[in-house]
């Protein structure tokens, strides 16, 4: 047993596996040992694509979005946009039925540059600028979740002067703790979203947007956190928005009939996962809240969720090439040895960012060594670059070999940088339709068109110009 | 006492006040209590060059490297571009008379795009491509870093090719411990960058270069952290380092007289930073490394450093437009006042990468409040997405203020993402030349450049087109 290894991590029996719980139905090796991705070699999509290089399976992302549409058949799905959102990301949520999550005006204007049906979106988010309230009235979304006493009156002004009627949902805070990482913790009374239902506020902002001319409130939405692998939580959060639509039942005689509970679905990044997936968050839930509805005395519930990363993640992974191996001897006697790709916190900050643990495999080729403890780091200026803490990788791994690590697309492009002035990686799709590219690489070009020329006079920006 | 605020932070006096250790020497409020940032007002810089706004004091910046330039007399002291880079900010480095460090091959077609003198400028990296290393020969750089062995293969193969000497030094692991955070500590063996002393890698790969007949060997190089607050570590650092010239100086009779003590010297976010500045940090180091020096037999070094953050930082803010003020109860019964901004994790990852502690105060006006503890939070959809985690605003503060951040600039730009598909802001400089754009805002046309229209079937990729 290797000491610097986490305890949840074994060396495999057979370092070329892979494992169908983290890597997407379509990826195997050919008879050269090679990764396959829905028809394409690893090395056939970096010569095309080049290398960092993200991947999404297009086919394996529309079976999700439907088998989400599936499992929990007469709830309203939507897929949340934040997680990956592009214009033909858009195309595929549509084409699979689903409404779409945004949470920003520019999330907002890449749908519906995508032609995704207005009536479809939600929009979301703490701050809303009027600008972005007034874009997603006048598109006009489907509706859009109140977030504070702010918004209550903007949303009011705005949709009075245009004589429409909004549809709203109220954003709530259940107070229930996911055991999740604090950062993507959502749900606890300490935090900018929402109002609290244990302080009274939501009820407060339910009869707010219930008296308000202009708006249509159709009901409560919440959000418990990020990963989470179980049902128990949504359950008792369910259970706290029911008593709450139960309170506001007796102090209108209205009864609200939306129950949105968010997403936060958890996927397998590596073996130390075990999501539910689809089927089983549904039947896990669904009789728990039925329960708790006929004991508030409600009428029947309109319910909806919002997966993101359980749509985009499990299809999706990252392909990198290596530059340097470099073993490093531990204090413990044992060995680690560095594995350095041509991407980093750059391209995938996630790591850096929530401790999140990933897998990788060699993907060129098969490893005919011993597993050996490595960890894949990227070649930014910082000790904390790294992509993989922990995995164990053919001891033969050299330089010029392909890694992939699956499962980081979602969150990781969306949260992706310049630092070093790295140029995003290409998003390309792969399935039926063959490979192609969804984002196109960033180049060094685009990063020089930001930044104003010393040679040239004309740098006084005006804000319109800016904006 | 507010329980919920952190042991370091106590409510001020004056929540108007400026702590002169934090903010730039230009930084004061007018008779109108704005806040006023080399001659302009904050309202002024927003209006023009609109919100969220990256600024940085021109002036500050060139003093600060002038001043790092006179307390290390005699050092050779080199501006770190991974920090904040543009043109503009390689043209200032350069009118300075400081070298430039550049990380990526990006990092080096900017400066050189910039007109910097290619002969001033370090290249560094733990994975350095290839085609970054022809670059960087080809210039030709001052010096190169090596930081692994396949490294010493790579770039005595290009000299030759190119019949050409190329300057190097070797970097080193001293297994020193700064006492910073583990994401940003550099030093310890633990880790992705150059070769360890302890374990005699090191003086390998010394002999290694000394022996490529297209390598000038010129000395070692070592960083050990970020946001180092003292001179002993550094101390320590360079007395291993000094042993190890001296053992090279025993294997082979050559004194090697380059020690590079690298970055890392830290800067005031909050009250609770005192930062020594150049001319303690020089006053502290130089005789403990000369005693070093002497007792190793050496002769005279040429010392050198590589300050970064500590130039473009504390010359740096970052203005954000309220939009929405939450008061939140605590379990404790105190309240903790949220104030959403317009920007969040996507321009400034720090608070949520580093758990860094930033300060804010109101820039639009004097608040006549009481302070209230309060934290500056984001925009974007997530709990982490938190900007200054405590701070002591006027209880007044409310929709369309503007809030000041400073030092919001150093690696904040540098990583900032388009997470919700945020744009970045602009960077503006001000000064004597007066304001002007460093960087201009991106667009949504930006991104949706990237992103490729699914009516459109040109969507084939080639590397070459992507690369």
């Amino acid at each position: 047993m290797d000491s610097s290894a986490p305890a949840w991590l074994t060396p495999p029996a057979d370092v070329n596996a892979l494992d169908p719980a983290i890597w997407p139905a379509s990826v195997h090796r050919d008879g050269a040992g090679e990764l396959v991705i829905a028809g394409h070699t690893a090395t056939e999509l970096v010569t095309q694509f080049g290398s960092p290089l993200y991947l999404i399976d297009e086919d394996d992302f529309r079976a999700r979005a439907r088998g989400f549409a599936t499992a929990f058949a007469g709830w309203h799905v939507a897929y949340a946009g934040k997680a990956f959102l592009s214009r033909h990301v858009a195309r595929w949520v549509d084409e699979a039925g689903l409404g779409l999550d945004v949470c920003s005006g520019n999330e907002l204007a890449v749908a519906l540059a995508a032609g995704f049906p207005p009536a479809r979106i939600t929009l979301h988010g703490n701050n809303k600028s009027l600008t972005e309230l007034a874009a997603a009235i006048e598109a006009p979304v489907g509706q859009i979740v109140v977030d504070c006493g702010e918004e209550i009156d903007r949303i009011e002004a705005l949709a009075a002067a245009r004589h429409q009627t909004v549809n709203v949902l109220v954003r709530v805070t259940p107070g229930v703790e996911a055991n999740t990482h604090e950062y993507i913790a959502t749900a606890v009374e300490d935090q900018k979203f929402g109002f609290s239902i244990h302080s009274g506020r939501a009820l407060e902002a339910l009869l707010r947007c219930h008296g308000e001319p202009h708006m249509n409130l159709t009901g409560i939405h919440l959000h418990i956190g990020s990963q989470v692998f179980d049902t128990q939580a949504y359950a008792l959060a369910a259970k706290r928005a029911i008593d709450l639509l139960a309170a506001f039942r007796d102090a209108t005689g209205v009864e609200l009939t939306t129950l949105n509970l968010g997403g936060g679905f958890g996927i397998a990044y590596t073996a130390a996962d075990d999501p539910l997936g689809a089927d089983r968050q549904a039947a896990g839930l669904a009789p728990v809240i039925e329960a708790n509805r006929l004991a508030a005395g409600l009428g029947p519930l309109t319910l909806a969720i919002e997966p993101g990363r359980a749509i985009c993640g499990p299809g999706s992974l990252a392909l990198y090439t290596v530059g340097v191996v470099k073993p490093i001897e531990l204090d413990d006697g044992t060995t680690r040895t560095y594995v350095a790709v041509d991407g980093g916190m750059s391209d995938n900050p996630r790591t850096a960012l929530y401790h999140a643990e990933y897998t990788a495999v060699l993907a060129n080729r098969s490893s005919t060594s011993t597993p050996a403890l490595a960890r894949v780091v990227g070649k930014h200026c910082e000790s904390g670059d790294i992509l993989v803490h922990d995995v164990y990788l053919g001891a033969d791994v050299r330089p010029g070999d392909l890694v992939a690590v699956p499962g980081a697309l979602a969150y990781a492009r969306s949260l992706a940088s310049n630092y070093n002035h790295a140029t995003k990686p290409a998003v390309v799709a792969v399935g039926e339709r063959g490979a192609h590219l969804v984002l196109r690489r960033e180049t060094l070009a685009d990063l020089l068109a930001l930044d104003v020329d010393p040679g040239a006079r004309d740098d006084r920006g005006t804000a319109g110009k800016e904006g």
